[in-house]
């Protein structure tokens, strides 16, 4: 995904993927001298330099695990975190249906841990800005750490505001609310996006999706959507293909429309 | 979305969205003396230069229409199509699960009508590049007319080619499969993805699920992921908050690996 | 499912039901020199005397249908009706949920065409009684109509009463609500259920839902639950095993509680 | 639901229900002296004596506890268990989908821990009849002893036999198979259904219910159908309702077919 990943083998400075058994991820750099330490054993990270991505990597107690770059999939689902994270599942529809990609200029309330940051950076490619919106500067501090880890820092700019104030911004292409209360802020949305432009919100409750359509309706926002995405994986056995037994039944509902003139 | 989009208003060439009640859309060009038929009336397109985006048109017979620029979304939704498309809610989740982004070079097994070749050349950016195959003239003609009317095409490299010889490229990013027998070609994708690289393919049978996912293995894919996406809308009525009646129950299983070394 | 349904063959005075290509259902009495017409060709049903229960049939066109008894899962998909009904899939979990069995005193409230009132006749069996409200006398014309179809009448007791007015019974095993407004009945149902007796409802919008469960804390019933199931099929094609194409996306949100002392 | 629970209020010799917070359950026989130790305190089974259902207990510890008797629901999820059992919410659609009735004559293959044998024995009445065949004497005589609990067993033979040497019984009403293979056996369910008879089954995998099908279709059964249940819980809190966080994604593909002639 990045830039300084032209190699097809792992370099001193990489940030690396280590997968073991049962899926579970490790993402770290690949620093001279350190270590892995895992469950499943140590991985000495000086070993792992000049092996192609992909390979298989052997820990001092036969532990076995694979060397990847992570995508940026990987990246949200490791992100550090402090608080509750949007997920990908949720993540890549809300991008494609609010069109944010190369070049756009896009508004986050409601940072958090920068997971959907990360997302909105990774889209907006290297000429789009993320302006992302926290009153609380420990969440900022930690996305701002988490995107720079991977070299997305630059395309976002962090916001220390209170959203009562409204926004700087104007003539975005789209607003995301990720924030309890989206449904009292939906005027300063009219004033910051472009003709036409797309807003999104998710939020967890039934009550919140109530309020939050009432808004938009006050406020002129056209085309009101609704909808919620469940995911369900599947066990990869060929000859007992079955979902797993659980899966997440809830993380929020989606709300999108568009800024009437 | 597009480049010559920078105006706030409706202009002349402009590709334009016109939705009417229960959300019926429509995607035309603003063309000199054009009119648009509907159901609910005729709208004079001349009568919308210089609208601004967002705008109520009122038709001959009274029915309201929100004029817009269509979003990538609604460009998937409403494709002129001869076969069945891949829809949003998958695609969105394909796009960030494969890390398909700024720069990338993704091939495609499986033109069809173009869905997917639009998002994916969406995605990857200006200086990214996808690489569609289909072995049938006609798919591949209507594909490229559908990317040409969004001014995608240059981005994509239609192959009017059997996948049984084989993909002409090689150290891609990330290859898709939209086809019946996916699991005959894996080989092909072994040689034509750079280490590490993503493979995704979406099935409608778990039969095809089975036989894919020992292809899979014998060909030392890591990391097998197979899911599947439900999405249900809701009717947007604060007072009297429900999911719709009816909903998509199945388009396909989304199966998920990388390339191990 | 029926008294009189002793022999393994079809005799006059018989509710049958014929299936046809489609599962398409026709459910009628064999009464002597009837026909049955369909899109598929006419069937004369004296020629259906003393077939086994299982046979194929074919029609003066050659159309194919399978001669069968009835189930109470037929009855209820095809009951004659003037409202929307409950469904199977509902209707199996609050059975068994609510504890409705053998010898049971149940109360409705909301009689609609009677596809809840025609299950819970035949869960309480020949000793169990039910007791309909609904105050729209062709609702309980209809229901009176449907249950006397396939003998469960005497069964049931038919309320033309408003709730309002608070229900006539008291020590009741069960009640269940299926009417827009329940929760300003709930200390009706207080009144009217046996210590610990079990209460249900279904409710179409979230709103509802909220309403019931403030109501049933103010009447002080415990372990309230709320759920929802989702029922999706699947083409039964061994070689392509895969859901159908579109499902149910909603009937209503089920609410259960406990009458507390 | 039992015969001797006349009474509204606890006795001796009562199997009881006592919820505590998080609707965690214990089901006990009240017997004098005896005491119920919790997480959340002891509760004393002597003071219960005389208390109406639906009363709250108060532990040593100040733990609330309420009194309830337990229903069939409660009894199947608290089912004492070394097999993975059915769940509720497959039981109740498969005794409404099969038609399984006040009297009717019933037959199990695969008694487990006897989840499904207690539904099927309470859902039969009095004068039906289960047959439940298991080849594991030690899951007979948990079953047995489950069913002993509850006063249901005498409406139950337990069958310690193969099931490769076919059943015992004829003209039954039903068959339900829980067993890995069912598909190996479905000819002698043919032989020992009346015509037109119902047969069920829970399968875990995709690769068994295709197998299952083509059984089926050999042995001449109409009308197939397969289909899943997912149930989803909601919290119970008007002013922030959503649903649950984790839900069971998966127990079981549901077949029913009826025995063609």
């Amino acid at each position: 995904m990045l830039e300084f990943d032209k190699s097809q083998t792992a370099q001193y400075g990489d940030l690396i993927l280590l997968v073991g058994p049962n899926k579970k991820r490790h993402i770290i750099f690949l620093n001279e001298g350190d270590k892995l330490h895992t469950h499943r054993g140590t991985v000495v990270l000086d070993e792992l330099i000049g092996k192609p991505w992909g390979s298989e990597v052997i820990t001092n107690t036969g532990g076995p695990f694979y060397l990847l770059k992570p995508s940026i999939y990987d990246l949200i689902m490791e992100l550090p975190r402090t608080t509750q994270i949007m997920y990908p599942k949720d993540i890549g529809f809300i991008l494609l249906r609010m069109d944010i990609g190369e070049g756009n200029q896009v508004l986050e309330a409601g940072t958090g841990s920068g997971a959907l940051t990360t997302a909105l950076a990774w889209a907006v490619g290297e000429k789009g800005r993320v302006f992302s919106y926290d009153n609380r500067e420990e969440n900022l501090n930690l996305a701002r750490k988490n995107l720079s880890r991977i070299g997305l820092e630059t395309r976002v700019k962090f916001k220390p505001r209170d959203i009562n104030e409204g926004f700087i911004e104007n003539n975005l292409d789209s607003i995301f609310f990720d924030i309890y209360n989206a449904y009292d802020y939906i005027h300063h949305a009219r004033s910051s996006l472009k003709p036409g432009g797309h807003l999104g919100s998710l939020m967890p409750t039934t009550n919140q999706v109530s309020r939050l359509i009432e808004s938009l309706r006050q406020n002129k926002f056209l085309l009101i959507d609704v909808c919620e995405i469940l995911l369900r994986f599947y066990k990869p056995v060929p000859a007992r293909l079955r979902p797993s037994d659980r899966m997440v039944a809830h993380t929020g509902y989606l709300i999108f429309s568009r800024l009437g003139s």
